[in-house]
């Protein structure tokens, strides 16, 4: 029973780890203090073996991780399939399978079987196997039922177990204009409130590190009071969770555990600095998942640009894990296209963040670009470009340069 | 034949000062006194009457610029007619005419006369005017040219006078990708070459002040040397031509000229940041005038993502005027869609930007914006959103929340 962090604080370089390690731009005895330190995570369940993992924290590639999922309302397993293959075709790191309707358990397996990016899932979505209405599901079963997907192989699980009692009184002062825009938090709120009891996550911590570091799955300790709009960001409520996210961390690292720390939301882009250092001050420097930022309200149809622009200042302050937005944000359920745009927006942002900080395959890919930019080998631009299929499409009226200058071409005529 | 920047010296706000200021949040004071330190300019050639009037610079908000214009090569009338339409309802401020087929003349008085936009252009695209080969231009027939725009109304004109021949020396121990990749600098360059003579913008630089006094006509002073790729930024010719226009703007000032710089390009991330303060030390203030800048290369077909993401990061170090990147920049001329999406992610970037400014009219749309989220009133959503059209098409299948949460609907749910 012992997890990546485990090993790493007894010097064992891991096969994950290895793994993990030879996209890096890092020295291995950094890389494994910075695992046993909790600032880096491997997540790797113990029960699915891959064939490709990734480090995840300071000193590694910003990584990004797309929501996918079926639910009884939307998404088929079809179309969820046609988004996967999209996340290996731009070579996505982390997938989340936020499915919650029946088949939610059925496309987990697909997923874990088929595909071998980190996994990761929100447990208390899965109302396949709880009843309909959450606040009547019982802490056993709660607790079961993320023994279940740690049994099955998922690699991280986002759990909110920061919201206690103390913030719902605090609700009470304060003037937040979107209560709870957090989709697993809101039904924690909602279950406390019904039961009259405290959060059970955040109760009952300690029977969820066992099955986490039983099974080595990573905790992607959630915010459900993260900012829902621009106004709510940084506030009493959002700082506060993030205190009590500190707090989990230690109590999940002397038990081994693994633990990222997910963030916000919504934010003028002033204060992204601010919230990424304070992660990594609040919570001791674990890994910090942020959703976007967007850095405005109404972009909404365009939040993937909103939230890649947010995105990319948070990765140059810290973050380390970047969870896509695409153009559906706020309106509906994305298709196969907003999750193709969704993707190409947050691979820029994090590339665009990789190279800023100087890593070497990053910097070689823009230098060939460049080259081939200058040289005019357009097949070569193809190949190098984010989309080369949108690349081609885009210039095959123009056989010799593209028609922005046309004739009036500098690259062509300053030789 | 006084400019905007002469009256402010005077202390006289004169009309076109009082339109521009009625958007802006910044005492009259502090305005008038930075038009006469030429931190702000209000582009307003004198033979134009225009209904709107926007300052651009320090304190003012940031504003942005649309290119269009028609080609002997592409680029119909009525195709640059439903651009100029679409920066109209997106409420860009600037636009500048890019033209350089036979109708350009045509098209620059359709524009100039239809529409209450800032209205710049590149005078030596002019091709229309000029013989088909630019290099056999003479110094004259540039002048003219410059005049002629001058009296048609155009407020504010790119000017390449920073690249001299102690340039093109630097050239060949220079490691430099991409040589040149502005357009008017090229044509510069070229002629330079081909007539073995100093810059003619730079060389009659007094003369093309007078033109520009007389009508007042704003000065753009391009950067022919702007990094065309993200190894090639910062580089010393880059900074060398930055400190060629510091001194032009300098000379500009001294005859009542007002000055905006031009910049790049092409950049890390990183790196944005000191190049804003660069220009606004070397260049003593003037306002800056940013081409994305694109965080990486590799991004050609969405441009105008990692132009919006560079731009964000400009304008909160300083850049006060941002040229729009559509996903069509490297590939081919933007039609109508491209100039869609280019438009709404630097309307985006510029708005991100003045939020985190703290601008009061910023802030109470994206306030109104959150209170009808929180109120679920999508019709209100839908107004004040960037493009309430593609909102409500999202959205059109799901009646009382969106699908993306379904019944889960924490906004929903919470309450």
């Amino acid at each position: 029973m012992q997890t990546q962090r485990d090993y790493a604080k007894k010097g064992i370089l891991t096969d994950e780890m290895k793994k993990a390690l030879e996209i890096e731009d890092i020295e291995e005895k950094s890389f494994l203090q910075r695992i046993a330190e909790g600032k880096i995570v491997i997540p790797a369940n113990k029960n699915r073996k891959r064939k490709r993992y990734f480090a995840i924290g300071e000193g590694t590639l910003v990584k990004i991780n797309v929501n996918i999922g079926v639910s009884s309302e939307c998404g088929s397993f079809k179309e969820e399939i046609e988004k996967l293959e999209l996340c290996k075709r731009y070579e996505v790191e982390s997938v989340m399978d936020l499915s919650s309707g029946k088949n939610s358990r059925e496309f987990r397996e697909f997923l874990l079987k088929n595909y071998d990016f980190i996994v990761g899932t929100v447990p208390i979505y899965d109302m396949a196997i709880l009843q309909d209405d959450f606040t009547r599901v019982s802490v056993n079963q709660i607790l079961e039922l993320i023994e279940k997907q740690a049994e099955e192989g998922v690699d991280f699980f986002t759990l909110h177990a920061g919201i206690t009692r103390r913030a719902i009184e605090r609700f009470k002062d304060n003037k937040r204009i979107m209560k709870i825009v957090s989709r697993g938090g809101g039904m924690i709120y909602n279950w406390m409130i019904k039961n009259n009891k405290e959060n059970p996550l955040y109760e009952y911590f300690d029977d969820i590190l066992k099955i986490c570091k039983k099974h080595d799955v990573t905790l992607s300790l959630g915010d459900s009071l993260r900012p829902g709009c621009i106004f709510d960001s940084t506030d009493a409520l959002q700082i506060e969770e993030l205190i009590n996210l500190g707090e989990l961390t230690k109590r999940a690292w002397e038990e081994g555990v693994q633990v990222i720390i997910e963030g916000p939301g919504h934010m003028r882009a002033n204060e992204i600095a601010a919230n990424m250092t304070l992660e990594k001050k609040l919570c001791h420097g674990a890994p910090f998942y942020v959703l976007g930022p967007l850095t405005t309200d109404i972009g909404a149809g365009y939040d993937h640009i909103t939230g890649a622009m947010g995105a990319l200042i948070a990765a140059l302050n810290g973050a380390d894990f970047l969870c896509y937005v695409t153009p559906a944000e706020h309106l509906r359920l994305p298709d196969v296209e907003d999750v193709k745009e969704g993707i190409i927006a947050f691979k820029l942002a994090a590339h665009s963040a990789n190279l800023a900080k100087g890593f070497k395959k990053c910097l070689e890919r823009d230098f060939e670009m460049s080259i081939a930019r200058a040289n005019m080998d357009w097949e070569k631009m193809f190949k190098l470009g984010i989309d080369g299929e949108k690349m081609k499409k885009y210039k095959e009226d123009n056989n010799k340069y593209c028609s922005m200058c046309g004739r009036l071409c500098p690259v062509n005529n300053v030789r």
